[in-house]
């Protein structure tokens, strides 16, 4: 093993080392963020980093009213950014799978590292990117692209480097948890949470991204990427958004001693991978029930250091600012010992990636919560449950709610044990066939969350 | 700057690359986890760090009976470790403030790195052996030295390190939250509480490092210099323990919507660093107040982040190895690299470490829990509230309980809105000459860790 190079040496050479150039492409809520926060933190960062990091080319194709840019050259081609032999990293916040991936790769091409915040183009094109930056040896950051400014990404491709990570489950959209909460504290319907989101600016004016799962889906499955050793594999995370639930199961819910959180699952065990987010009933005196509004938090169950959990703010310009600045001093620290790429994206050694089959959502086990409304009438009880039990499913708790006066239908709730879905699916397909249930019959999974 | 070399290169000489070799000084309840945790988790580490980590070299005072040690060369006189050319990094296990700083000094004269749990040895003669550790060029790691496997140091030196840290505030003793848990949730005495931490081994047969805050103070050390940039200075920290809290007032702090946790707060404003552990009154909705049992928290509050928590076991074999590990894998990542000591001991450049004016306890601004024992008689709460008035102190809340049948004396509590130490600490005096008062007035501080 070769011995390191004495520091002091290191330091006298530091004094003269050249700061690192930065060229920021995207001058939106984060590129802002990130200028600012580069700016107003700039001596603490160069303390830290031990070189000066500067803004030296900036790429936007819109104005940039009202934002003092310095000295840094502006384009409004961004690709003169990657094309600049200035700049050392560039940082891509322009969002998208198209421009945003062609311009990496450029820069990669051109020997630069990049800092991106992309959830969407890590998720779908992460595998490809790394190779590419493996094959020029730079890297790509991504610390800001799952959980704003939390460091989550750090925590598993270094922090937690000595375990077998066997799951973790996080509540990684804002929105979604902004929109529960407001459900749960406030009894509003999902629409009417959702547009209250809107106008406080917490959801956009197309919300599909967050309110069907897409955006958590994206964060998932670059968690459980660094989680297991498994490459990036978008398509196969089984996605269901938080349109469908009404308040009414909020509120049954938190009667049984949960709270419905839209979750973001990744698991490994023997048969393979669980990738799956979802509406989650999880108990209310688990942490992640206290985690409430735009905040997100994270989960994560270790085989040495058992679970640990990282909350934080998962959006919003200065806490991804502050994520994207993270890996702007990590590769300023590793510029300035001479040597990028000392942890493998992924933080596993390329080599090392494998894939492991994912589990069929069909064989996948959790307890179920469902409600159903049924005729108040005898009987009606025993033949639910009997269809239950010949299935191989236990039932927790089964709750009838009194009838309103004048009604003769009561709204049922079942709780089970664990169960497979292929069996659950079976017993709902029976429920409905049954005349004594009108309407649909809600589902939501339940997850424990202790190991 | 130096274009990096390709790391395509650096993996063909990878497969060439000599394993690293750990010497693992202490065989107690952390070395055997450590010795554990290696030997199961040897793949995902080997693929995480890119090199194979193999233990060459143990060295132990006692027997080790149970542990098979495999291969390992085992040393009775633990500095046989420091003096083995074939160990590159000493794993320091044994504790204490001796024979640990001997050993980790010698160790780092030959050139070895090294990792260690030690936090009172950090704590104190930190700044020593990093100073020493720069003029050999090796390192001296210390992840387990904080809150167990909690990555919280990582966090601090990396993850935030685009933020200036404005104040952290932690659940860093097991132990004394173990102990103020059980008080809360079963209306047990302080004494009757301890008791049981110890039955349960929660407590050592001497806890005084634990409920006196020696522990908690440690940590906080170690914790404010790597936030704030400044040196370790254990003898700074003003540190009050948990033995004098009555279960009394944690009955009544939880009707006013508070929870007692005992915290070590470093926070930098204007005038300086605070540094402080003692028992305090944080708000019931708040995340860390939900932290329970000897399980472990830090909430940092980042000037870009915002607030950020950590949370995870504080203490406990394999929770203290998987930190141990992390440190182990990041320097064979280093190592692999051909280039050790990218970050700073304490996060920032060693010329950048300064020291900041520590805030004399007079001079600390926070809001007071007080309960007194008043006479049930007319004039008595006016007279109290005068006195605060007097003082600058305004009221928040001022509760005073139906006396028992017979009674002529009444629990008095005041909740005060933030007020100086210095004004709080004369009307307590003032207080305890009044007739109509008796005994101690018990006094905690509250935070409402809003920012």
């Amino acid at each position: 093993m070769d011995k390191p190079l004495s520091s002091q040496s290191a330091d006298e050479a530091g004094a003269n080392l050249k700061p690192v150039n930065i060229g920021i492409c995207g001058l939106g809520t984060v590129g802002r963020g990130t200028f600012e926060v580069l700016r107003r933190n700039a001596q603490v960062v160069a303390a830290r980093a031990r070189l000066s990091l500067q803004v030296t080319h900036v790429g936007t194709r819109r104005e940039h009213a009202g934002l003092d840019l310095g000295a840094s050259r502006v384009s409004r081609d961004i690709f003169e950014v990657a094309r600049d032999p200035g700049v050392d990293i560039l940082v891509e916040l322009i969002g998208g799978t198209t421009v945003a991936r062609e311009l990496i790769e450029q820069a990669i091409r051109a020997g630069k590292h990049v800092v991106t915040a992309n959830k969407a183009l890590i998720a779908e094109f992460g595998n490809e990117l790394f190779a590419l930056a493996d094959a020029h040896g730079v890297e790509v950051r991504f610390e800001a692209a799952v959980a704003g400014g939390i460091p989550i990404i750090k925590a598993l491709r270094e922090g937690l480097a000595g375990n077998r990570i066997e799951w973790l489950a996080g509540i990684i959209n804002g929105t979604g948890n902004y929109i529960l909460t407001e459900m749960r504290d406030r009894g509003r319907e999902f629409s009417e949470a959702l547009a209250e989101a809107q106008t406080l600016g917490y959801a956009e004016a197309d919300p599909t991204f967050d309110i069907e799962g897409i955006d958590a889906a994206h964060k998932l499955v670059i968690l459980a990427a660094l989680a297991f050793g498994i490459p990036l594999q978008f398509e196969a995370v089984y996605t269901e958004g938080i349109t469908h639930l009404k308040t009414q199961d909020v509120e049954y819910a938190r009667e049984l001693g949960y709270i419905i959180k839209h979750l973001g699952i990744a698991k490994q065990n023997g048969a393979g991978v669980e990738l799956r987010v979802h509406p989650t009933l999880i108990p209310d005196h688990r942490l992640l029930a206290d985690v409430d509004g735009v905040q997100n938090a994270i989960l994560v169950e270790g085989n040495a250091v058992g679970p640990t959990l990282y909350y934080g703010a998962g959006a919003g310009a200065e806490p991804t600012a502050s994520a994207v600045v993270a890996d702007l001093v990590d590769l300023a620290r590793d510029m300035r010992a001479g040597r990028a790429c000392r942890v493998p994206a992924l933080g596993f050694a390329p080599e090392c990636v494998r894939s492991l089959p994912i589990v069929p959502m069909e064989q996948v086990i959790t307890p179920w919560y469902l409600r159903m409304e049924v005729e108040d009438r005898t009987g009606v009880l025993s033949t639910v449950a009997s269809l239950f039990s010949e299935r191989g499913i236990s039932i927790e708790a089964l709750i009838q709610k009194a009838p309103a006066p004048g009604e003769t239908r009561v709204q049922l709730i079942v709780l089970t044990n664990p169960a497979l879905q292929g069996s659950v699916d079976s017993a709902v397909a029976a429920l409905g066939a049954l005349d004594a249930i009108h309407g649909t019959i809600t589902r939501i999974r339940v997850e424990a969350l202790d190991g």
